[in-house]
């Protein structure tokens, strides 16, 4: 029978689709170009042209059973074995091709990762705000996602609320730094008081638990932050990365699992991997951008566009009354509301054609998103836009 | 913890794997060309050379952030509408991009249609012998996979076996047709058959049967054979189809699903598709091989090189005393081995570098596979080590 399950997740729409999908009929009412579409999280610099010179290079002198072939399960190992490498140089942690999954970007990523080390039952905990997908995802697997509220001070982690929701449970720790939809990069305090009380209880429950690290913005991070890799501080981290936005290629699909090399069973979990596919169809990434993207590891897009954004909001909106806590990566902020009802203040903000999206949708009402991945010259004249909706609230 | 059952799929060695991983060592002791690996359904024959004219068209012309951008869940519009037109003209019937959903190979198709049109507990029914990969496809989303014994006078349908297991749990049939592993089309009337015994079903349970038709091979069909287009026979029926081996981009993990416009809520289960990815994780198929394949639709690869191999070894092997039906498409054939235990048959096989799949893997004991695609001056040499193998057994 058609599947009630599936059938239902229709009606439940995704608001950040649906102002994205108005931002876009409002634009084809006034031209796009008058629009201020901060809804989705969209790369706005092109791929490296590296991109398209490898890509030619290979449909040139590539033989076509080979770059079209099958590649193995867990992906083509030459291109394992290239990102093993770069990690390995970048974070000096010893990953070999045997600790490498290519996946179809983060989610593809992610969805492997849950299966591997939860059973349908155990918990998956994750903090607010998050990516909203966490949701499906985890729901996918059968785990249940447990969410801690928000530290809304400075969206670290709110660590008292976090050790109430830890228990047998408990399989899998989610993190996202920086985060989708703050900005924040975890301290290295955070991680470090995130970690001891995964070892305590690693021991007190006897089981194992893993850091999920969600890490597709790790490439963007603002001058003179320290993102501290995950990876150096706890053992058992499953990192889950995707190429889309550090060199801007969402619609390739391709992003990868690394498991720390010290993780228990690191290589069993990769293996692991390439069962979990068969059970979802998914059987591996397009094999000619695995081939391509092997040779951008240490390439980025011109990433710099998004810092500059980000100062000139952050000035204006702080300057407008705004409270936000400043971003150290990524191309959101995340600012509170200037009414309780972020739904509300973001309804409002359309008037001024101006899309943002409620922190509801996060898991942290009475917040707001901006995705600043928009060409500069439209976040400056953005701005009047964000004056006159402040001055509604005589801000 | 680390999921015991992806952990004890791991066990499951894939004896096809096996053999080929077999082939290739041998290979590399006694050169490749010296071994007679008929053991994977990997294509023989380049991808049409537009595939490279196309792709570095796109390359070189289109702005890189709408080339590498998201495409939407179901797949970039225009792709889908290029699919239901070419479907349209081909088969005559109604399709639009709205009954077209992109997915990554056959794989992602029926991941896909298995978990639209069942829930778990049910039954999806199938006939041997299949393509073993069925089995964890519909594991995964928690139906059960009952099978048909074989009718093994001509592979057509067992259908007086095939009435017994049908009831009131019997969500959908899964066929495959051209068939992997014997190359046998369905005739017309095995069509009419299966599809009223379908409908007088419907109506006795008073639900629903779906037709899951797995077609990656459709294109691969053999002078002279008539290979109807289940799609037309009956309404409730979901296509899955791959690029992989009509033009030969195993690696490039594309095909879609196509949702008869007939069917009932056709459009309902298009859409349901995309949340099912959602919780798979698996998102939509890479946008440049999308694009490019949107180009190739009305192409194959120079499949002839398959009907000149099929030829070649019908006519040895049933002078040599092999019962075999003859393959109407597809690049496989399923003789009878030699003796009883077909796992034996291919074992002394491997004596004289002949990797060939026994039928047990295809739920088919008795029979084994030659998966044809090999270059055809391959085939020729290969003919000898069938005759040495065959004269073990005085044939």
């Amino acid at each position: 029978m058609i599947s009630p399950k599936y059938k239902e997740m229709l009606n439940q729409k995704s608001v950040i689709r649906e102002i994205s999908a108005y931002a876009n009929k409002r634009g084809q009412e006034i031209g796009y170009d008058n629009v201020f579409d901060y809804s989705l999280g969209n790369p706005s610099v092109p791929t490296p042209e590296k991109f398209k010179e490898v890509a030619m290079r290979l449909l040139e002198e590539k033989d076509p059973l080979t770059l079209h072939g099958y590649s193995e399960g867990h992906g083509i190992w030459e291109v394992r074995q290239a990102v093993a490498d770069s990690l390995k140089k970048r974070f000096g942690i010893p990953y070999t091709g045997d600790h490498i999954f290519m996946a179809s970007g983060a989610a593809g990523a992610l969805a492997h990762a849950f299966r591997a080390v939860s059973v349908p039952g155990e918990d998956i905990i994750t903090f607010a705000p998050f990516f909203p997908e966490y949701k499906p995802y985890v729901d996918g697997c059968g785990a249940n996602l447990k969410i801690v509220e928000a530290d809304t001070e400075n969206f670290q982690i709110n660590f008292e609320k976090f050790e109430e929701l830890l228990c047998e449970k408990t399989a899998a720790i989610l993190i996202n730094t920086p985060n989708n939809p703050t900005g924040i990069v975890y301290s290295k305090d955070t991680i470090e008081k995130l970690t001891d009380i995964l070892r305590k209880k690693e021991k007190e429950y006897g089981h194992d638990i893993y850091i999920i690290s969600d890490e597709p913005y790790r490439e963007i991070v603002f001058e003179g932050v320290d993102a501290p890799v995950v990876s150096k501080y706890y053992d058992n981290t499953i990192m889950c990365y995707s190429f889309s936005k550090s060199i801007s290629l969402p619609g390739e699909r391709l992003g990868y699992v690394a498991v720390n090399p010290n993780c228990k069973d690191a290589e069993l979990i990769v293996h692991m991997c390439t069962q979990i596919s068969r059970g979802t169809g998914h059987n591996c990434p397009a094999s000619l951008i695995q081939l391509v993207v092997a040779n951008l590891l240490e390439e980025t897009a011109d990433l710099s566009v998004y810092e500059a954004n980000m100062n000139i909001l952050y000035k204006e909106l702080t300057e407008l009354g705004f409270i936000c806590v400043k971003p150290g990566g990524t191309f959101y902020m995340f600012p509170k509301a200037l009414e309780e009802d972020a739904k509300e203040f973001c309804k409002k903000a359309l008037k001024y054609d101006l899309a943002l999206v409620p922190g509801d949708s996060f898991g942290c009402p009475g917040f707001f998103r901006i995705a600043y991945c928009v060409p500069t010259e439209k976040v400056e004249r953005s701005l009047e836009a964000f004056r006159k909706l402040a001055k509604e609230y005589n801000n």
